[in-house]
């Protein structure tokens, strides 16, 4: 059977098989059709938009009173979306779309199958104007400039939409629903909302639970009908792509206690279980996205996602991704990197590095010191792909913020690290990171291994749950409802115990007996 | 206090104080809109279009939190239509449509105050088409055509509604609602969809139950967001202006029997109470319309509509709309003239000229005997305003007709004449036809004259009232899925039936024991 027509999507294929009219029953055409609808799909609240309901005798009559209604809740009623001869064959699919602030992830999943069919990646070309989200409000209250933002995302998904469509020989027209998950600033500007109060006190969003859209009105080019689920943002500062992130952890249905730590310029934490949901965010520093660190990228062949430094002879082995010669190195790479340095001497507890271990490595360039992890001989580039001293003091004070804020939140809760059964670790970093090795450097609490669980592009993985399921639609709208946001406080204590979090393991190594040993 | 905020309405004003944002409540813009609203209107569906939520910021902060908010309710949630600074000083206006085919009538209301401000009747656009539906049907079903009749329709609506406001000092913004009723092949062609399968057996509308539109949706230029309410079809057959006509009866909710005879070239009857109720349609013959006697007008300055003979000296008093010199006549002075002529004994019961009692008034044109009813000396035209043997033939078999209709849905329902209470009369025709003048023909049953109520034009009031009230908007789709809708067979009972009733006033005149005496 078509997936499509299973009773958990509300995306649905429901087959009619109308009585033709005759003079005992002259029931009006789309009352014929609104009423085999609501008898196939046992529920009274069917309602069908102007444009095709013009269109329902000739395609009755075309089909033979035999006919596939493809419809969608809309949470007051269901909608017709588009009438088909017949609903087995029925071939449609659906987009999951990551909507980040660098990189936007579109997801086509074939709604007849469930299929994951394929996932592409590609620079959010607001990029362009800006690439943090704070330039990006800024550029938005100039004239045109909201417009253009929105425009500017839309057409570049609509090419992306489109390649794809190519390249699995299915129209767009076949591409019938839409779900999105970003952030809070994100979903704003693929809306054409404008962010200006999401970074003004008391940063107010325009909305928070957006209603379902119809592409039409948004301009993407799929199904014009095609409803457009947005993901609820919490508030201006936990957005949508955070909720995703929650549904697909599970966390919020699970008996035991979980953490999920989002990482980027912004740690986003989630801390809770079935009862209980408590987030907090802080800054983190760049320190672990790619292109910070000189030698720094985003993830993506031939950039090193992880090293291994023997300790006897300070031998470096570096794998990049797809085995292309090295260019250059991204945030789990990194940490994978410090933390081998460390374990190998060549830096000490503060991060600094140890000259007398780096013997032939560190040269320094314009008075800062450099350690040559790649030679030029080796490299994809022709040159050394070198690690400075302040590249490690930003991943220092990084790892120590991240640590801060774990610590401020279950202190705050009055949790300790130890009741955390699962550690979810979300993001395109979370995918390559090497739980050992921010255990290493301190980032992250010295829990047993097995609690660590990379779960890659959350934001995506939820927004593609909720596409295919009636129940991920509707619990996101509670995960987004049980969820209390605390503000972190950077007053003095915070302040200690970020100082406490910047040497590595930690200043206080009974935190971290692995490490010891 | 202004009435949009009396709770009877299904369009509303609602006014909201809401708290301003602050840093314990970033409750997002929209997302505090709605909850005042909910609040407000202590309901908790509502919903708001796309271009409107954009606005939502701005218009909070410019009003101060304090808003008024417009609403309709959409039959599965309400939809913000607008927003105001405050309810209180709301001049806002609602259009009631009768679609007429030969005659669109459009009543302007403020619905602050409910005041009837200005009714306006043009000549349907479409007549440019046909005179007649069939005419129009067939047109529509050549390329472009359908376009064209709904666009010819839908600008001079435009061009009355800009005219309407402009009298009347508003702004065609401010018209924030609108009802039309109309038969279901005008329906249609308001709606833009194509009746081709309505003249066609089986007879089948595309749609008896329209949902609300937008006006945006239609190219009305009124408010974009304000909905139309469009009366349903109970087929093809009996249209939404009978269903506005037993509205404004209120038959359909009283305890005793009633009858709404709507007299057109059709003849539609409904028959029932608040128990039941039985409709029926027969064809008339147009010889009630205006236009089709040779002297036959529609209403209007200088029409003839009220005739008496002194039986003695067989001199005619006739009285003209208005006062003006007479140039015609309509329907309902035709039925008063040829009353008249049969009790002053100048036609027999056969509704034939008495030469000898019509002395000086009768002459011969082609063949054919015309009785000249006002002089060219006394006549606005100059010329001899005439009445034709035709004329009355078609008359009476146009009465005949009728009574015939009412015999046999009466019999077939076995229902006394004498058993109805109330004889409803809907039409233009109907506001001027003196009754004791149809009794006299044999045109209606011989009733007590205080039975028959003449309604005016029942389409128009009932769309005036649904547009008012939300329980009339509900009590619409009851008294639609109420009616039982019966063929009238034309057999040889039918035909004898209506041999007998074309005899002035009746084969049988002890039916007719006031007309005897």
């Amino acid at each position: 059977m078509n997936r499509l027509q299973e009773h958990d999507g509300w995306v649905r294929a429901v087959p009619c098989e109308l009585s033709p009219p005759s003079l005992k029953d002259n029931t009006a055409d789309v009352d014929r059709l609104l009423r085999g609808i609501e008898k196939g799909l046992q529920d009274d609240g069917v309602a069908i938009r102007f444009p095709l309901l013009k269109r329902v005798p000739g395609l009755l009559r075309e089909y033979g009173y035999k006919i596939c209604a493809l419809l969608y809740d809309e949470g007051h009623c269901w909608r017709v979306m588009d009438l088909y001869p017949t609903c087995s064959d029925l071939s449609l699919y659906g987009l999951a779309i990551d909507m980040g602030s660098s990189t936007v992830v579109v997801r086509l999943v074939d709604l007849s199958t469930r299929a994951i069919l394929e996932d592409v990646s590609f620079l959010n070309p607001q990029n362009e104007i800006g690439p943090d989200i704070l330039t990006r409000i800024l550029f938005a209250s100039q004239k045109g400039a909201l417009d253009r933002l929105q425009s500017l995302l839309v057409e570049k998904l609509n090419q992306e939409i489109s390649r794809l469509a190519e390249r699995h020989a299915i129209q767009t027209k076949a591409i019938v629903a839409v779900s999105a998950a970003g952030n809070t600033t994100m979903t704003h500007l693929f809306l054409g909302l404008d962010p200006y109060w999401i970074c003004r006190e008391p940063y107010i969003p325009v909305v928070n639970k957006p209603a379902l859209l119809r592409s039409a009105e948004l301009g993407l080019a799929v199904h014009p009908e095609a409803p457009i689920l947005v993901f609820p943002n919490v508030g201006s500062y936990f957005g949508g792509d955070l909720v995703a992130g929650i549904l697909a952890s599970g966390m919020a249905g699970a008996e035991e206690l979980s953490i999920l730590v989002d990482v980027g310029t912004n740690a986003e934490v989630v801390i809770g279980n079935r009862d209980w949901l408590v987030a907090c965010a802080g800054a983190a520093g760049p320190a672990l996205e790619g292109g910070v660190a000189s030698m720094g990228m985003m993830a993506g062949p031939g950039v090193i996602d992880m090293v291994r430094i023997d300790p006897g002879s300070g031998a470096f082995s570096v794998r990049a991704i797809e085995h292309e010669p090295p260019v250059g190195i991204c945030g789990s790479g990194l940490i994978d990197l410090v933390a081998q340095l460390f374990l190998a001497g060549m830096i000490d507890l503060r991060g600094k590095f140890v000259a007398e271990r780096c013997a032939g490595r560190l040269q320094e360039v314009g008075g800062m010191k450099h350690l040559i992890v790649v030679r030029g001989e080796d490299s994809g580039t022709g040159k050394d792909l070198t690690l400075s001293q302040s590249d490690i003091d930003a991943l220092i004070r990084s790892k120590a913020a991240m640590y801060t804020i774990l610590t401020t939140i279950t202190t705050m809760l009055n949790v300790s690290m130890k009741e955390i059964s699962r550690f979810n670790i979300a993001g395109t970093f979370g995918s390559y990171i090497d739980p050992q090795s921010a255990i290493t450097l301190g980032m992250i609490p010295d829990l047993p291994l097995e609690t660590y669980r990379p779960l890659g592009n959350t934001s995506l993985t939820g927004a593609g749950v909720a596409l295919l399921s009636a129940a991920a639609r509707d619990e996101i709208y509670r995960i987004r409802d049980r969820i209390t946001y605390v503000e972190l406080n950077v007053n003095q204590e915070f302040m200690n115990l970020f100082s406490a979090a910047k040497f590595i393991p930690h200043t206080d190594k009974s935190l971290f007996p692995s490490v010891q040993s």
